[in-house]
């Protein structure tokens, strides 16, 4: 098993009038069972590619030759996307710090200093480009590439940005002309993948866009894959909700936020090397069922650290969050923490202890402690922090997500609100002083 | 000016209901007087040191010659520390990324493998270590300093550990054994600086606490200090609450939550450089106004990204938070994004742009989307991003979160829940096999 679910501390029976009482979760895992069998129809019909491609190899071939393409150009690549171009990719790369290929470079907004401090010290002459846009339009990513591909071509010469260079983005649709991202890399000569057809950003962690940066930083993208495909043979087994672990997730995520009105869901890994696991799954959750009010509030934080800023408030604040807490399996390992000679009485506890003890004493603390004033706390236990345990975790959001949408009545799969604001700040820039249309203008359009 | 606050998109008259009424936010500020009253007399009575200091300069000559001594020592310097032993330096080091000092190293957790990984590629010879712990008793702290020492000092040896180290830790109450961490230093020779007095890890930001990394980050301490001060003066100045920055955004804070039913507080900078300051301001009102059902619980989010993750669910979710914004000035500045020729048609707002440009239509667009959902939006406008205006928020909203207890009848300055975890985990460490107490140990005590 790549990981373990564990919801016992979330039940009334076991934390008391804060967990979900045994008719509630009842009657969300009936609700799961059709919810299941849409979703079973959907992998089966090709209507659920985000999940099905964890079964599939027909890819690897192209995301192993580009990678292979970048890092033999490359000591340094920037990575061009935000959101769901992005949040995978940064997950990946926590898994393997230490990665003796090419550095990855994640820009995601379009703060000019920000834009600058990122460049700063990299040898152009050596630093690839990777643009990610699932659309090819979006507006910051495009800003980037126009301000940083002259750069790289000035340092690399034509030929060698080419080389360096890759684009992720969707296929125009028959009869459609091309997006911008696309014909810009078309008349550069830029090599392209298409997205994954029908899979959108935040869904995306599986595709090429998750996983060429995953083969970039030495994680494989097949141990991923099989991870997720370990889930995604649960959610097809035919097993009852209880048994397959997101749809447990799930009808426990829509019946405990009812039953006890809980507004935020917390997810809290005590692992380093998945810290940005929590962004991801923030965006996953925020984005795909932020369209009513009964969504939940995903809020990410990182143990131990968040015990020294946040656990006051989890402990005597208002009881309406439910915890999902990922453990690794810490205990005798890591450096020895024994106290030395002259550190003083009152640290026997530490005495003949490695790091991992203290941290898996820890973590379980605050398990208990939560639990014991009532607060619902789930937890998932991974016994290897590895490439196979994140693909498995991974799809098992995508997919309790995907039902507690279901089961909410929640359609998860667009973003309508924020296109309004993106239409905003177009108007606002082109109404801004010094534009094309604004006499005295000192800086023309380029064509 | 540091900084200006703009509270209009949050009114009534102005967003709709569900804005602030001024009723409400009139009888909130009635109330912030006495409350300001009180803040005067700490003040002014030395109960108040947390914002009293930023008029001193006493002891700004002993950071100075610390970091002076470390710079000189270390190409690397690893700071032992959590919560808010590390925020607040996180934040300095972030305002400055391109420094030409020793490189800051922020271990916060004992995850072995973070820990490991955080230490790779490090030349112990050149690498120093700042070890910071207010009660000098913080068990995550210790840990490492434990696993930590011993390797410096192979490296370096006792004499160059010692010179290449620092302690902030209390001093001993009178008559009291000094803690682990204080006699583990003075078995070693390491230097101790004094934690200031009466100022407590999460309000420490302007202390040597938060001061030294800054001085090591090449951020000016006395540049902080007046930029807090200025926030102090007004404090002090004896004009009306609403007049008074932190005042006003207290009372804000207490009555829109109270009159709308707000739950969260989101804290959203649109600065990479101020990324950190939003989880210092998470921890500063967590554990500050988390002991009571009324405390909104504070969400750290990023511009643009999170325009790209969080912002579907702000707009067509639950109208249950209370947004701030911390906005640059950038437009006209960065490197010019207009769309060179092949971009093909649709990008004719992008003519002529600079990359500030773009992030100052999005920030506004995301204010005005928000105000028209009824979203109450709070704009802070730095008009420098740099050291003074650092330490002016940081002064605003540490002085906002102490009115905000006085407005909510919460004691601001302990954090007592986490006590009983910080207990269990002891004892859970004590209970494990292969302890001390254990037969069959094979790690046996170092004392």
């Amino acid at each position: 098993m790549p990981y373990i679910q564990d919801i016992e501390t979330c039940r009334e029976t076991v934390i008391g009038t804060g967990g979900v009482s045994a008719g509630a979760l009842d009657a969300a895992l009936d609700a799961a069972g059709p919810a299941l069998d849409r979703l079973r129809g959907d992998v089966e019909n090709g209507r659920l590619p985000a999940l099905a491609i964890a079964r599939s190899e027909a890819d690897l071939g192209a995301i192993e030759q580009t990678a292979a393409r970048l890092a033999a150009a490359c000591d340094d690549v920037v990575v061009l996307g935000t959101g769901g171009s992005s949040l995978s990719g940064i997950c990946y790369r926590a898994l393997n710090p230490v990665n003796s290929g090419p550095r990855l470079h994640f820009l995601e907004n379009v703060d000019p200093q920000g834009f600058e401090d990122s460049l700063t010290g990299l040898d152009l002459a050596r630093t690839g480009l990777l643009v990610v846009s699932k659309s090819g339009t979006t507006a910051e990513t495009l800003s980037q590439a126009f301000a940083l591909i002259p750069r790289l071509r000035t340092a690399r010469g034509a030929d060698g940005l080419s080389q360096a260079t890759a684009v992720i983005s969707d296929p125009p649709a028959a009869g459609a002309a091309p997006a911008p991202l696309r014909q810009l890399a078309a008349e550069l000569g830029l090599p392209i993948l298409d997205h994954e057809a029908g899979i959108g950003g935040r869904f995306s962690c599986l595709s090429n866009v998750g996983l060429l940066p995953a083969r970039l930083c030495g994680i494989d993208p097949a141990a991923v894959r099989q991870g997720a495909a370990h889930v995604l043979d649960g959610l097809m087994s035919g097993a009852a909700p209880a048994d397959i672990p997101p749809a447990l997730g799930a009808a426990l995520n829509v019946a405990i936020a009812r039953e006890r009105g809980l507004t935020q869901a917390v997810m809290m890994p005590y692992l380093d090397r998945f810290a940005p696991f929590a962004a991801w799954y923030c965006q996953l959750w925020a984005e795909s069922l932020g369209k009513d009010v009964v969504a939940t509030t995903p809020i990410a934080a990182l143990g131990t650290r968040d015990q020294h800023s946040q656990l006051q408030l989890w402990l005597d604040g208002p009881p309406d969050k439910l915890y999902t807490l990922i453990f690794g399996a810490p205990q005798g390992t890591g450096p020895d923490i024994a106290p030395p000679e002259g550190a003083g009485p009152g640290l026997d506890y530490l005495a003949g202890r490695r790091m991992g003890d203290l941290l898996a004493a820890e973590q379980e603390a605050t398990r208990e402690t939560l639990a014991a004033r009532g607060r619902p706390v789930r937890v998932f236990a991974l016994p290897r922090a590895d490439g196979r345990a994140i693909g498995a975790l991974m799809a098992h959001f995508m997919a309790e997500t995907i039902l507690a949408g279901d089961l909410l009545g929640i359609e998860p799969f667009g973003q309508p609100a924020v296109e309004a604001g993106k239409v905003l700040a177009r108007q606002k820039l082109a109404a801004m002083g010094g534009g094309p249309g604004n006499a005295g203008s000192g800086r023309g359009r380029a064509s």
